[in-house]
């Protein structure tokens, strides 16, 4: 007999229906931001009473939360874990930076979840913004600790600052995200690439200057 | 007799009503976007009819990029014209950027509403995106101006790509905005000018490699 299936593996009907509801939120922030979201309008977009939704999302933040954790994870999954695929380095950081530009040209109509959550919960206190805040921090985390490795390989300066250099980077993706949204996608990318070059020139020579 | 003042000189009543419209509007955009403005909700800002609002903006698109043009002659006029009383070249670059680097730490409740505006509308067409595309490209084509004045000035390497250099300058100043606002302004700052020593250092020396 095979052994039964583990039960994470099995998600059960409440949480197929909480999947559900959560992609139809996740429409909605596109069109509308995370402030356009409500109980109510998630309700009428999946065709279940309020009541229902209440029963899967406590409240309005609950929802938001969700459909940031929801885009965190779709961002780790095609951009992050498949670099780790990479040699640890430069390497790593390549692919894990293609990626990253492809995953912004992709960006369906409203762009970047988690960057337009930024913009839009910068000074609105509260659970939504303590999430977007522990997104942001996990991700320089993340990258801080890529180039941390590419300093043990010998790629970079011995003694970079892998903060500023995760800092730098989010900025070239901050700006290759905004231009090729309003400007061309094309030129965007193509100047995207030409920087973050730059970056790794500089890294390979220096520590990085002080202020 | 002394002659009468410049018409431009003295604003009419209307202008003023327009201005103070203008003040009101931008203060509900801070709060809840762009999309949060409607004739209805300036005019109950205002203490006025929504016929009297009509009467200055002949729709809510026209409210909208009334804020924006008053958003981007403040910039020009905290930020980008005082720095033009330093020389050209390097000390009107690294001017500019120290101004703008106040302007972003004294942003109020809602942060730069341009960089805002570019995060809403990058994806609804229209004469509002127009706007800030338009207002986008102002601000490139007057960064790259400066920078190339500081190559004739012999501050940069001869060759350097001013469009590029204009690009990974706001890349930076997106970053700042967006870490000032979401975790702490004084690492923000910091980070920034060590960014931006980097980005003159670099292009001192090389014109810039190519993707």
């Amino acid at each position: 007999m095979s052994p039964p299936p583990a039960a994470a593996s099995v998600p059960s009907k409440g949480d197929l229906t909480r999947q559900r509801l959560t992609h139809e939120a996740a429409l909605i922030a596109r069109a509308q931001g995370l402030e356009g979201l409500s109980i109510g309008s998630v309700a009428e977009a999946a065709g279940m009473s309020k009541s229902g939704v209440f029963a899967h999302f406590g409240s309005r933040e609950d929802l938001q939360i969700a459909v940031l954790d929801a885009a965190a994870e779709f961002f780790a999954e095609t951009v992050f874990r498949p670099a780790l695929r990479e040699r640890r380095g430069l390497p790593r950081i390549e692919a894990l930076v293609e990626r990253w530009f492809d995953f912004v040209a992709a960006q369906p109509s409203g762009g970047c979840i988690l960057t337009a959550a930024a913009s839009e919960f910068d000074d609105r206190p509260g659970p939504v913004r303590e999430r977007v805040r522990a997104k942001l921090l996990q991700l320089r985390g993340d990258l801080e600790r890529a180039v941390q490795l590419a300093i043990e390989a010998g790629d970079f300066h011995r003694e970079l600052d892998a903060g500023q250099f995760a800092f730098e980077l989010h900025a070239l993706l901050l700006v290759v995200h905004h231009d090729a949204r309003l400007l061309d996608p094309e030129t965007a990318r193509a100047r995207g690439r030409s920087a973050f070059r730059g970056l790794v020139e500089r890294a390979r020579r220096t520590p990085f200057p002080s202020a």
